[in-house]
């Protein structure tokens, strides 16, 4: 039976701020990815944001980012491969002491906005991220855009690796995302994200904006929690995999099931 | 033999800022207590840090302190023990993610400055400061004020503990620190420092302000990396040390060996 | 005709983290404390609070706070009377900038949360906060709570002065506050805090806790804004002061009409 | 008699961290570039800072930078125009708050390290920048470099503009800087910068690393401030200009003489 992964960002609050519905999307998603405190996230968030995870049955993983609270981690910011070797191991760490501390383990790490994009297509940045995650804990998976070099990276060190797949955004052919600059690079029409979700976990194909089949590797699908129709559209999402046959479940129990 | 612990504060660079003379200071002592980012330091410092402290063969600390890094952490703020809780997890699981990623492990935690002072003196941030340290890994050593509040949660809670000494600096009758605002709470008199240290080590007896004699127990004692002339003097403190067959040596292995 | 000020905190907003009803309490208070970047508030925020209080006729103060962002400047810290200073002068030019820049003015300076209630009670951090407004533009508003150190401050360099009562908050004989600590702080019945405030303005008198009558100036009356509840009973607070036939104006307006 | 500004950067220094020389560059230069916060600065050492210039009789300007304190401000980050807009008016009032504390008042704004680079290349930012200079105070100074687009759309604007070079770096036939990533960007030798810098003032021409000869507009010299050696360079240009007839004043002196 096929598997797959439903993962989220969680823990995003801040202080007095408060933002996304990590309780509710909780029910939902199988892996969490918990801010570090950069871009999102303080310690008491991260703290119950963990102990809320394990309470639900939900892996848990690092999501490192760049140190922009003020732009969440959103703006791109010229940074070495030595720079992002750092702020992964300071932020996995981080997250590792509240995990420990419930006497739990983390299961993957997924690097946040800016630094997720910038390491997808910088093989430089990739390597350095894979490298913080690999001398850290070589047990933990790294989660990455499908295609992209932070899997490419992952692989070539020695990692598990959790291919990300997105139900909402459109592809181009040679697998990357429609930027968002650009006209149809966002599916607004559920069914079809539906459908595009479906086929590219259980085929392993997805119709790209040119109209061309190619292949796609979806070992864990991205999902929002921050709105009332984004956790609705996952709970959709949860029924139409599990109506395909799909089994959902945390990508590091099934990675551990393969050989 | 007798055997005691140097420790100091070391990595409190940040950025394009330098601070300390770390690499001098090294030859000295037996412990490293390692900013954590919060008061001082930032990822990039924590790693080279963590990597000269391992290669001078020194036993390596957290030292997290308050967020604050414009007042370097020397500011009391009106922190929950929960607060504390959160704060000293999340440092020690950062720089727990750069000892890791060298193969090595940590050693003790020490809370830097007003985070220290406070906790030394309440009950609950002490307690909260020894649950997060026992919660994240219980055989670290939690270093603190010989006879003061840390010390007392740490035993409760059953961690190791290291009585901390200092060796320029006056007492009072019940065990505290003379105050900085108080006149000669600070010994300039080289001599005389070195023969309290000596003294506090090896008799257990310090010499109060009062003119008293107490007990006072001395399992670490902590000197100072921030100028050429404390660098010397954490010097001299090792030769009078020698000079009077007291063993220099990191903490953990000295209690390692107790039964 | 008698007449009072309502002001309210705004521009608390941060980053992707939005924080209050600005938009509706701007329909109903005459003088808005804007979050200058330090215990909330960011460069995009200040500007369009300004602007948005310029189009609802909203005259606009400083709203200076602690450098706290994670607690929302409501922990205390130890800072010194210099530190009050260079804090104060900073942010209250920073959002002159802003008002500057769209060709307005300013009309007070309000601190915020602990630096407030420190100021109120400490006479060195109030000097030093009325110090600082003075030397920027001596023409300013500083606003202090009733009977506290900050309006004695205010009125000893020559500043004007802007007396704040609360009217969802208990009072002592002395005038001050009832601790949040303590039973019977917050007034949760609303005709009770109506009643409380409107003879406060038009009395100058409060019922403490203790069951005394105590003299009280009311020149300007905190209002909150974030919440639909919060922002319905300024509106209360507005019309009942109408009934009263008591005029609400901006501060500074008042005070100009005075000799 | 032909005139020309020395600036250089300064209060750089960040709570216990110091940084640069600078009360032995005050001696040399007629601009101080003050941190506002961001890349550096904290408002303690901007209150020292400027009254150290005025003591010194220097004139002050705004330094701003991005906000990346890690960084020093020279990673680029991908901001937009409005971005750039707020963080220059934030900073920029800021500042103005201490120089007003004084009664004294601002001459300049130079925008720092990446934000400096990026709007020199980008005509967007460079807008936005003269835009918030502009509106805050439209007699302010905008320096910018030689030839790039900040200057262009300061004059665009209506604001006064100082065009700056380099002594110690060398220039491509497009009049921009080599970069630092290829060979011979910097001079090292101190005859040729001093000549290259007394030709530009006296002739307005730049030998470029093309061998060709092209015009440049002098109006200020950037001169460095953080070292033994680049304190007497500075010292050296000052009388090199003096020999060579050249008046060394601060640029708002330099340009109200002018139509």
């Amino acid at each position: 039976m096929k598997a797959v992964d439903l993962n989220c960002d969680l823990g995003e609050s801040f202080g007095a701020y408060k933002l996304g519905r990590d309780e509710e999307i909780l029910k939902h998603v199988t892996s969490a990815n918990v801010a570090c405190g950069f871009h999102a996230g303080d310690p008491a968030t991260m703290r119950r944001t963990v102990r809320l995870a394990l309470d639900n049955g939900v892996a848990i993983g690092a999501h490192p980012g760049l140190q922009d609270l003020i732009g969440f981690g959103r703006r791109d910011m010229d940074i070495s491969p030595e720079e992002a070797y750092d702020l992964v191991v300071y932020q996995l760490g981080a997250l590792w002491g509240f995990v420990r501390a419930e006497g739990a383990s983390l299961q993957h790490v997924k690097a946040h906005g800016s630094l997720y994009n910038m390491a997808s297509r910088s093989a430089g940045l990739a390597q350095a991220i894979a490298e913080a995650v690999y001398r850290v804990d070589p047990s933990l998976v790294l989660f990455g855009l499908a295609g992209g070099e932070l899997i490419k990276a992952g692989e070539r060190i020695g990692l598990r690796t959790a291919s990300e797949v997105f139900s909402d955004r459109t592809y181009q052919n040679d697998g990357s995302l429609t930027s968002r600059r650009l006209p149809d690079s966002v599916i607004t029409d559920d069914d079809r994200a539906l459908k595009q979700v479906i086929r590219m976990v259980s085929e392993g194909k997805v119709r790209t904006q040119q109209d061309a089949d190619i292949d796609i590797r979806a070992d864990t699908i991205c999902v929002h929690g921050d709105g009332v129709r984004a956790v609705e559209f996952a709970g959709q999402i949860r029924s139409s995999l599990g109506e395909a046959g799909i089994a959902v479940q945390a990508v590091g129990a099934t990675l551990a099931g393969k050989p």
